[in-house]
């Protein structure tokens, strides 16, 4: 039986998941893999495009393609593989430049090849009585799975398949042969749809009763072969050539072509390939695993691709072709059973894993055939792994002096440590609930990690149910920072609005936790405490599970694994690595003590944004924040005294709060620096929704309700409208509040201060740094500067004590930039606010920007990045660049950081290094992933 | 009677008005007014720190300050001054750097210059027999009047007094003599409160039942001097010094510590004058013009200050002090009375006005007077002049053969053209209303100009009325685009709340009509339909009177009057020297065909803005825009067909309206470029309120209203809702709608062209430039380029017709100009959309910022300038400079203009020029003021 053994359905998986499109495949990373160019034969003379496998003359995988190299390099080593040759990609970009004209001498060049092949094989393209057949298949040099065309069988013919039945005493399955080629042939090449196909197969097939073409007997197969002849004739007007060279031009030609397919293009600009590098063609003889019960089909790889361990683990199938591999129909053996079958077979195995690893410096994936006992590897690629595989392998491989330190930390994608660290759902638990129909919904995994836990509507309700020790999973229409201490208190948030950088996926990410946002078919309602998807309800009290990766929200409880970092031994030995080599530091944002503690176990060197307000959401403050701020109306812009009463009074309490937490944050980090940043957010964000109240109001008037609470609901409506901004992204809120109403932040400055001397006084460390937050101006720094240290000076002076500080600005805004030199005369470190200074450069909001258009923008194409994600270079890094430039020129030793969320994102930190900077700010979960970012970043 | 004819308190008037603040003095300016130094004399030797007046050695204005340079260069010129010398600028900057310590040899100096005085005039200061008593005066470079301090009537001591008295016989004039010196002396030098002595003295006038204490009899003086030194030693602790000596150094020294006294450091910083410059101290001989009957003081203008004409204009008043002519108490009269009463004084002035105006190359303004029949000049400087006036002086000195064009284009203030070409208030008219108590409220002068009508509150009540024929006023709480129509058909506009770039503001300006923003004692009620302040109501329908540059909004109406540009020969001929001597071209804003009409008369070259989107408004079409608004919903991103059939209709009737309004522009133009900018707005802006809906659905539901009117209205919420955005101005609007609903653009981009191809096959040539905005990357230009050449070409080949036309963009984000070099790769040019871009890289939203902080910015002077009316050339203009850099690096010919406010503003000209722009573009009524602007700025 004749089969191959690689169809192209079995190409390698795209890996699926939130954080892939962040991991450009590019060249000169492939590259790094390939072991250096031997000196030694060149080409064949008069051979321009085509380079036969065991006469490459060192040619490159940029040259040859990723499947034309593994082939030629495995011939080099001496390994067994079928003959062939390939046509290189320079003959395909060739053949676009000259507008889809086969380059001079390529098809004389081929000739020679498949003479050459012919010889080497003692079988004939066409000739009936000993065919050489062939698969033509593309192979560019970066991996694009199952993009681009093949054909197999090729050089096929009613002849050849007579020729074959004959000599095989099977007509059948020469026919069956015959039948595949027409059907591919004619989709590939001559532009078929399938359906046609297939349209006349199933007919067969329910009428016969068979499961595939190849249960059928010759007399139907003959019958298929015709209809099949007659739907090409009548699609195309032409029928599939009989001549096998013709066939082979047509071939070649088409994978050309489907190089600039419609889902090859969409591919490439997906994953940031290059449009210019060009498929090259491998022509391959055919080899059989279904010849006899010596002969079989499998794939291995040289270490456990889950876990990493040094073991060969794979599948091989006994007297069976690829396709039943894939299709699962048969169920294939654990390849140790090779062993016992055929022992000679399975130790060249080992033998050719280990030669293969040696060879290219890394973990394999390899398929093979066994052709009546007679081995042929047909393919090697660099193994796909899971992120603790690729942590473990990249450790290992350097203890065994397989590879360098350098090479080891480059190895490992810095997505992957995150995913290392997150809580996960037993995928097998998973599939089960799959199976079981309990998938409620698919939305947008915008958190990775697995979480499961009682359903909850309410910030409260889930931290009084956490408090209690539940394990709630928080579910809301959208997210706002008044739900942030019930995310605090979940174990995973859904909402029905929003993307991936909506508050609840922003604020996920921060914390770690699992998230899944933008579920479209997904209703969340709170009041009715349901949610609902095509009519599947879940209510308040059930269990649900989510995968904050896929996305996916099942009903029910899905066993979650928990990783902890000091237990993942590999990756804590690879970090360390990471460490010697980066130059970037790496600090961590968080906002309370427990944070704080988790970044240092991360590896945080410090804190590099500490957002005071969002202590101010802590339920039992909330209401001191909210008397504080109806009064400060009354005190715009009086720098002291003659304001109202409350205004002060709650200011006083809310000062004890920020002292005491100061004060844990500072125990916690036991010296290392804190960057503190003064109130932030416009001051509405503290109270009630004025549409909320604006309902409640009409409703009472309509109503006649009660005459005091209309009262006080329509002077709260009042102050609502006040404080209501049209954009108040660019309203009254950061250092602008600071400078109205100088009290706030006098109150904040001296809770840290005191804080800072409180700690400092039994003897720890403390290195408090001032943030003051949305400057434009230098002399909002100027200004600002004088007031906190006037205050900080008059507690000096009061107590007696004192404490090293500085201060510095976040630089978030394009005119601080800009302005850069100017603000550095009175801030003593910048920290790039890139959330902020990315809307404000683009002129996106993202709370708008999200659900109106940035989607479809990414879709198409009209944006080849989410600036929210990944740093945007050409904008918003030239910002960066002049106010790194100027503010050295003011101040050549200032402290430069960043702090958005771009600070734990791996391209964006290469950029802050590339650029510079003094460190990166991650939330802490991202820690791991900023330092072995910030390694590969140093080691260019 | 002995009296100084310049009392500080008569020292030329501030301008007010909203303009005034851009106007910078800065001394270069002054300096080119100087007429070239003369070789000459050396200043007598050791004579470092003072200057006589007869013996400057041509000394500039910035060493003897301008009180000091004028009276020597009056002496130069041989014309009859009192004696004197100045102690220089650099005595007062020595004194400074010497932490105030006169320097040495000052005082020695100064001993010489009075023994030189006292040898010329014949006096001894101290001499009771013969004393010299003299003003010790302040002069800077720059003029600040009133800002620092002056002493009079130096030298006088009880000895001195009494030897007046004695030598006058009239003791009481002595007294007063000494008196006013005692007060004066105390009051400046030694610090003691002004009130202290009035006090007394009020006390004593009270009694005595006199004006002033030059009516009271010697005793009543003498006891009041007892009394004031008693007041003095109170306070101080010592008394008012004897010695003439000691008094000179006392009085030198405090006029400069006035330099820096609280109100001239904010006078400084209010008119952008350096505090490097320092303060001279001219001290003068005192003259007397009320002598005797044949003596008199007076001042005098070269030409006409109100009209410009060229005769002398002035008053006089004989037997009389400086003091009396000010106060009002005698009226004076025309100075030709003095040709009848002294003819051959008169003619010396006459003459010494020639000589003057010769000199100095303005008109100047001239104090003078007379003692027995001798006339003394006291100062002299350039004359303060109507805007009217300055532009009728500039043009006659020119044809005169006085000065340059060039200086004449430099001496008028572009913003004086502005304010010619308004309607303005009768200024009689005025102030008799102010008598009559017709002043109701005073806001904030947001555009100038006058004007009287009826009251409205209702946009279309305005619009029907302005049809009937009425003049109306349309007062508003604030205003939204939908009130722009009601704006369109007002003379005037009212808010009471808002500043001087809210809406309404702006698009007063960009009418050229008159508006008062932000009264805050002013209630505006549209729903009762009356305005209120302070208890006084004026209701709708009355008649109102507003003035645009002082605020005011009087009861009543006021005549107005109507300027035009063809009268106004003068501007009309200086214009015609700008436009020789300018280089950038100057366009104008423009949406309608009169608004086109009214740009061409004032000198506009082409239209470098069109916003379509204001045609949208008008209320028969605001209906249809609606119905595609909420159509548009379903039809997102769905490039063709299978969209919503009112969609598409709705868009089909708007194209008809537009290709019309576009054709009745290319008409007025006769073949001038207009740039027409897509729709721009977010397209809530087209909708009712959501909160009014809100309340109405809420209203309904809770009063069980018509179930139809519930359900219609909720589903215009819903819409409502799905269109709200947290940040409008950073949302879905510009090229983002383009992109979204493919069909807006496509629809208004035939409309252009079909209005083009109309116009052109009529003969009349068309320049169609077609604006996309709010591009903030490449790939937003690169797509929309090829969508609408696409919709053109289609046209044309549907036609058979064709038409020249560009299609470029808006750089108004930060990105935008940052990456200038990719988008210029298909804009075909740029035009910089200045008020964006100051809201992006500064972060402020005018619609929140100016109520909410940046006012008090201003105010507390931490920003300079308000950025929304003087272009921010740190922030704004870098990013401007770089896309101009970046724009040419890829385009070398791209056309560069700028379309925001600051096109408009001439220090933003000036910017505009020196980075290389190619045009600006304004409002049509500051196309003259851009005109003259833009000269100024080739001049340098």
């Amino acid at each position: 039986m004749l089969y191959n053994v690689v169809p192209s359905a079995k190409e390698e998986a795209v890996p699926n998941g939130v954080f892939h499109r962040r991991n450009r495949v590019t060249l000169a990373q492939e590259d790094s893999e390939t072991p250096p160019e031997e000196e030694g034969a060149k080409p064949e003379a008069g051979h321009r495009w085509v380079r036969s496998f065991h006469d490459y003359a060192g040619e490159s995988r940029e040259v040859l393609g990723g499947k034309g190299y593994g082939l030629a390099e495995m011939t080099s080593l001496g390994l067994p593989i079928p003959e062939g040759f390939t046509i290189t990609t320079q003959a395909c970009l060739a053949y676009f430049r000259g507008e889809k004209q086969a380059p001079e001498d390529l098809w004389s060049e081929v000739e020679l090849a498949i003479r050459a092949l012919e010889a080497r094989r003692g079988q004939r393209l066409g000739d009936p009585e000993s065919p050489l057949l062939v698969s033509v298949r593309s192979g560019a040099a970066v991996s694009m799975p199952g993009m681009m065309d093949t054909v197999l069988n090729l050089g096929i013919n009613r002849g050849v398949a007579e020729g074959i039945a004959r000599r095989s005493g099977n007509p059948a399955f020469a026919y069956d042969l015959y039948l595949r080629f027409i059907q591919m042939y004619g989709e590939v090449v001559m532009g078929v749809e399938s359906s046609h196909f297939s349209g006349v197969r199933d007919e067969w097939l329910a009428h016969s009763g068979a499961a595939s073409t190849s249960q059928l007997d010759f007399e139907s197969l003959e019958a298929i072969i015709s209809e099949y002849q007659g739907v090409v004739f009548d699609a195309t007007g032409r029928e599939v050539p009989e001549d096998p060279e013709v066939q082979l031009r047509g071939a070649v030609l088409s994978v050309f072509d489907s190089w600039y397919s419609a889902r090859a293009i969409d591919y490439r600009n997906h994953y940031g390939i290059s449009h210019d590098m060009g498929t090259a063609v491998s022509v391959v003889a055919m080899v059989y695993g279904n010849m006899d019960y010596r002969s079989g089909t499998g794939v291995c790889f040289t270490r456990n691709p889950a876990t990493g361990e040094r073991t060969l683990y794979g599948e091989y199938l006994a007297n069976a072709q690829g396709e039943e591999l894939v299709s699962g129909a048969s169920t294939p053996s654990d390849i140790s059973e090779l062993s016992r079958e055929m022992p000679e077979v399975y130790s060249q195995i080992v033998d050719c894993a280990q030669l293969l690893e040696k060879r290219f410096g890394d973990a394999q994936d390899i398929e093979f055939t066994v052709e009546s006992g007679k081995l042929y590897l047909l393919q090697t690629r660099a193994a796909q792994r899971s992120p603790r595989a690729a942590v473990r392998m990249a450790v290992e491989m350097t203890d065994e002096g397989l590879i360098s330190r350098e090479q080891a930390l480059k190895r490992v994608n810095p997505d992957q440590v995150y995913n290392l660290l997150v809580p996960r759902l037993d995928q097998s638990a998973a599939e089960e609930a799959r199976v079981e129909g309990r998938l409620v919904a698919v939305g947008l995994g915008a958190s990775p990690g697995g979480a499961t836990g009682r359903l909850t509507f309410n910030a409260d309700e889930a931290q009084r149910l956490a408090n209690e020790g539940a394990r709630v999973v928080l579910a809301r229409p959208e997210t706002s920072p008044e739900d942030v201490h019930g995310m605090l208190a979940a174990v995973g948030i859904v909402t029905s609005r929003g993307g991936t950088t909506s508050h609840a996926a922003v604020v996920a990410r921060g914390l770690g936790k699992p998230c899944v946002t933008g579920a479209e078919t997904l209703t969340v309602n709170p009041e009715r405490g349901y949610i609902m998807s095509d009519g599947v309800v879940v209510t308040e009290g059930e269990d649900v599970s989510i995968d904050g990766a896929t996305g996916e929200i099942f009903r029910g409880e899905i066993t979650t694994l928990q990783p902890s970092i000091s237990s993942e031994k590999h990756m804590v030995e690879l970090l360390s690595w990471a460490d010697d080599a980066k130059r970037l530091g790496v600090w961590a944002n968080a906002d309370y003590p427990r944070d704080v503690r988790a970044a240092l176990e991360f590896g945080a060197e410090g804190i590099g944004l500490c957002r005071t307000e969002h202590m101010f959401f802590e339920p039992e403050r909330l209401d001191m924040v909210r008397t504080m701020i109806l009064a400060a109306h009354d005190c715009a812009d009086s720098p002291e005294g003659e304001c109202d009463r409350d205004f002060h009074a709650s200011l006083a309490v809310l000062e004890g709060y920020q002292t005491a937490d100061f004060e844990a944050i500072f125990r916690v980090l036991e010296g290392r620096p804190a960057v503190i940043r003064l109130l932030d957010p416009p001051l509405h964000e503290f109270l009630p929704s004025f549409v909320d109240i604006l309902e409640d109001v009409v409703e009472l008037r309509a109503a006649g309700g009660p005459v005091e609470t209309l009262a006080a609901k329509t002077a709260l409506l009042t102050h609502l409208e006040e404080l209501r901004e049209v954009n108040p992204m660019l309203g009254l809120r950061g250092c602008r509040l600071g400078l109205k109403f100088p009290a706030i932040y006098e109150m904040q400055t001296r809770a840290i201060i005191a804080a800072a001397c409180n700690v400092s006084s039994e003897g720890m460390a403390v290195h408090p740094e001032i943030m003051v937050p949305l400057v434009s101006h230098g002399n909002e720094m100027k200004l600002l500067r004088k007031n906190l240290e006037a205050t900080i000076n008059a507690y000096f002076d009061e107590t007696g004590r004192s404490v090293e500080y500085k201060i510095g600005t976040m630089i978030e805004l394009p005119r601080a930039a800009l302005t850069a030199d100017e603000i550095a005369e009175t801030a003593q470190f910048f920290s790039f606010g890139t959330n902020d200074l990315t809307q404000t450069t683009y002129g996106y909001s993202r709370d708008d920007a999200e659900g109106k258009f940035l989607m479809k923008y990414l879709e198409r194409g009209i944006l080849p990045e989410d600036p929210f994600q990944e740093l945007d270079r050409s904008g918003v890094g030239r910002l960066i660049e002049i106010a790194t430039r100027l503010g050295r020129k003011t101040d050549a030793n200032i402290i430069l950081g960043i702090c958005g969320e771009h600070g734990g994102d791996p391209s964006s930190i290469e950029f802050c290094h590339k650029t510079g900077l003094d460190y990166v700010s991650c939330s802490p979960y991202r820690v791991p992933v900023a330092r072995l970012a910030a390694a590969q970043a140093a080691l260019g």
